[in-house]
């Protein structure tokens, strides 16, 4: 994003929706740098893109900065992120409101875990937004569904 | 560099040498977005460039990646690196067998605290360097005089 913040409203889902080959889809291969407890810093490739995050550990609104590296520097900093890992395939569903939906399918030993993610552009609308009936509950503050823990910690038992 | 992996050796410095002015030299000025036991996240600026390095943590051979980023997102992230900085003025000197002594020159709190760094192709040009009169003692092993120390820790005492 171009100011580097954002906002986001994280739910599991219980059921997939109907009609999910229709929508776009890609398989997400992500990787932990590092894990503090000031900053996440992430390698993740889908595609034949490759990119290094840095984020802000933080609930709702954090900094998150997304800088594109080429195929070597994937490949030469991927054994640094040691066992950190987590594959999923992501779908984005269009939805009202000019909102997207990314469901997130985990593989692994994630298996079985299905997440949903809503960005928006202000507080206003992440407290007004409506979740579709097939979302579940919202773990938007329970950290032991971040994308960081789940990869460090495992399935929540 | 291309292969991501550099031999080092670091000495302390009791006393400039002569001519210093001659040199090329320029500000830096860093920070540590993350500092793990596994790898170390690091921004730097020297004059118009700014640099997001990645290394992992070990003593003289290591993975090191410096991504070039551009002065928005450097801005964005630089407050992530909390008070984990350093500045320090780098003169790259020169000498035989196509070598350079990189000496750092540190302010602020580290002020009073020089060093000096060469990188070597191979262990075995690593091994065979002599040092020039005015190096001090040799700080390569000595995990105190680290820059991601340095930042933290401060002066060695």
């Amino acid at each position: 994003m171009t100011d580097g913040v954002e906002i986001e409203r994280k739910f599991l889902v219980e059921q997939l929706p109907d009609g999910l080959d229709g929508y776009l889809s890609r398989e997400i291969e992500q990787g932990y740098l590092a894990i503090t407890d000031e900053v996440e810093v992430r390698l993740r490739r889908y595609g034949d893109q490759s990119f290094l995050t840095v984020k802000s550990s933080g609930d709702e609104s954090r900094i998150e900065e997304e800088i594109e590296i080429d195929e070597d520097r994937f490949a030469v900093l991927w054994p640094l992120t040691g066992d950190r890992r987590i594959q999923k395939r992501r779908y984005a569903i269009p939805i009202d409101g000019g909102l997207t939906i990314e469901l997130d399918v985990y593989h692994a030993r994630l298996s079985g875990l299905l997440t949903a993610e809503v960005e928006f552009g202000s507080a206003a609308d992440a407290d007004g937004f409506t979740p579709p009936p097939w979302f579940g509950r919202e773990v938007t503050d329970d950290s032991r569904y971040k994308n960081k823990r789940l990869a460090t910690d495992g399935l929540p038992s």
